[in-house]
């Protein structure tokens, strides 16, 4: 038993979720693709809803560290940083044929309704990423990159939205087109 | 055998489903909330996919009917009736206690992946709510409610992911705030 053990089944488990869902995810399929035994599995987590819940904190912390790019380099403009963090989710997407999905995203979806201590989770990792869109506005409203008029916090929520549900048809039409449109109304309507 | 039955199996799943997901459903449970005994249900369904496809159309099939309303009242301005589309879906999640989301985002979300004649059709009922959004704003654009620049188009499929992106903010907020933030940015932002 260790940390890298640990870490081997909330790796493993993540990927498998986040390509085929919480409840279409077997314990059996995850221990399988992490390659440990079952007792293993209960020595680290009290059941799948705690599993599922570190699952979460992994992905916050993973979107956390790809966020602070976009927070603190000093190098472009807030409203450049703000685009190129939507560029590389696409990035993403794309070279995944459009699949997948926001990990996050997909848990709320599939899990806000059927665990209390799940929901409190997913909720805090989009208020994470809304705080994110927050602190990237308000720079670019003290830039003068974005009307003085807009209320940050209003924008940052409808952002995430807006995104999220992109994502979501995405997965659909499995082409760029719903998050392409997303990007541009974000940026050449609403923010203009 | 009949279609009362077939469909009694149909809405008793389609409850089920919308309320605790697709994968997490059993056929056993659907077949006790009908009624109905096993053999039943594989007289009128080959497999649980072949279902699942069968209440993507229950679904568009009452929302077709919703969208009539919205499409066809003369007695109010087309902005109006679009905004009426949205106090009904609002009142409809609230009265839920801000749970369930949307049936046809959740399988989207959920099922996308996992099988191409589901994810096809999601897309066509993805498009049909798009239809009904494209329709509406080009009556509003006729009436001159909204910017002659405006490509509707674009604006409607943006709509429907802000839209539906507010609905999966809900289900882990459990409050009004997302939905409500949603409306008042396509109205008092978007659609100015």
């Amino acid at each position: 038993m260790s940390e890298e053990t640990k870490r081997r089944i909330i790796e493993a488990g993540a990927e498998l979720i986040h390509r085929q869902g919480f409840n279409n995810t077997g314990l059996k399929d995850i221990l399988r693709a992490a390659d440990v035994p079952k007792g293993s599995f209960y020595f680290y987590f009290d059941n799948k809803e705690a599993f599922g819940i570190k699952i979460v904190d992994y992905y916050s912390e993973i979107f956390r560290e790809n966020h602070r790019d976009m927070l603190r380099d000093g190098s472009r403009s807030p409203l450049e940083r703000f685009r190129a963090f939507f560029d590389t989710s696409h990035k993403y997407f794309e070279s995944h044929g459009f699949t997948r999905g926001c990990p996050i995203g997909n848990l709320a979806q599939e899990m806000g309704d059927l665990s209390e201590p799940f929901r409190a989770k997913l909720n805090e990792a989009m208020n994470g990423l809304t705080s994110a869109f927050m602190y990237i506005l308000n720079e670019a409203q003290k830039a003068e990159e974005i009307p003085a008029t807009l209320n940050i916090r209003e924008t940052a929520i409808f952002i995430v939205a807006a995104y999220h549900g992109a994502i979501m048809r995405m997965k659909v039409t499995k082409t760029a087109e719903p998050l392409e449109l997303c990007y541009k109304t974000i940026f050449d309507n609403l923010l203009k």
